[in-house]
């Protein structure tokens, strides 16, 4: 744990509500070298999914020209909401460092606690409403996936 | 719920393998018609956020102008992973329609489940390794978001 990164991370969360975005940030770190770094865009960027992490996670996959982040550190101004720690572990990040928690988010209005609690329910007690069909169809897809020879399993 | 985007959802699956990517496709759908769609590129976007429903959302953010897709449902080939449920939940959409489930995807070797059971453990007991510290300065950054005028709550 580097406290220098993660003061990093929080200067870039600062940083993010001067220039329009919420308040956090985040940076990945190799080998004791930032090598990407990523501020909360939703708002100036009209996108959802851009939280600080993702941005940081698809900012250094970038530049190391991988999807695999197996050897980088996560520093985040705030504990990671559901939808980054699942980009964490797609990206293989085994080590994730953070300042405030999912309660000081919420109490500054980001209800990170109430996603928390939908994805612990069963599917058909949460508020999203799913319905599934069409399953034989969707299989073909799997199908393809493991006839193809040149496929690359990740 | 409709069959013919369904069916859009998983062509468009089936088709991203022929093209390199991963099994899995989605498209959104506002008022009856299809606002954007999605294809898996995580290996060859070297992108590990970039599943199918992640790349429709913000697809479909761009083509809208907005972060908010309240009006909209999402067609999924597959069950999606906890990432991809929320980026759902940031993107307001309601209604969640698929084909294969989570089991079919970890028998091809997509192992959502794993992440399923990852984040239903206590953050101790997980496998990724986490600390907190400087909570304190951390929480300048929700300061300087509580005490700007011009903030844009989401």
């Amino acid at each position: 744990m580097s406290e220098g990164f993660l003061l990093h991370a929080i200067q870039l969360a600062c940083d993010s509500v001067a220039s329009g975005g919420g308040p956090f940030g985040a940076v990945v770190v190799e080998d004791g070298k930032v090598v990407a770094a990523g501020q909360n865009r939703v708002v100036p960027g009209c996108d959802p999914t851009a939280h600080a992490e993702i941005e940081a996670i698809r900012a250094a996959c970038r530049a190391k020209g991988t999807y695999d982040l197996s050897h980088c550190e996560l520093y985040a101004s705030c504990e990671p909401c559901p939808m980054c720690l699942g980009a964490i572990h797609w990206a293989r990040i085994g080590r994730l460092h953070y300042a405030c928690t999912r309660e000081d988010a919420a109490q500054a209005g980001f209800d990170d606690a109430l996603l928390y609690r939908e994805l612990a329910l069963p599917a058909t007690a949460r508020s999203l409403r799913v319905s599934q069909a069409l399953r034989d169809k969707g299989l073909e897809a799997f199908r393809a996936w493991e006839s193809d020879a040149d496929r690359v399993p990740y």
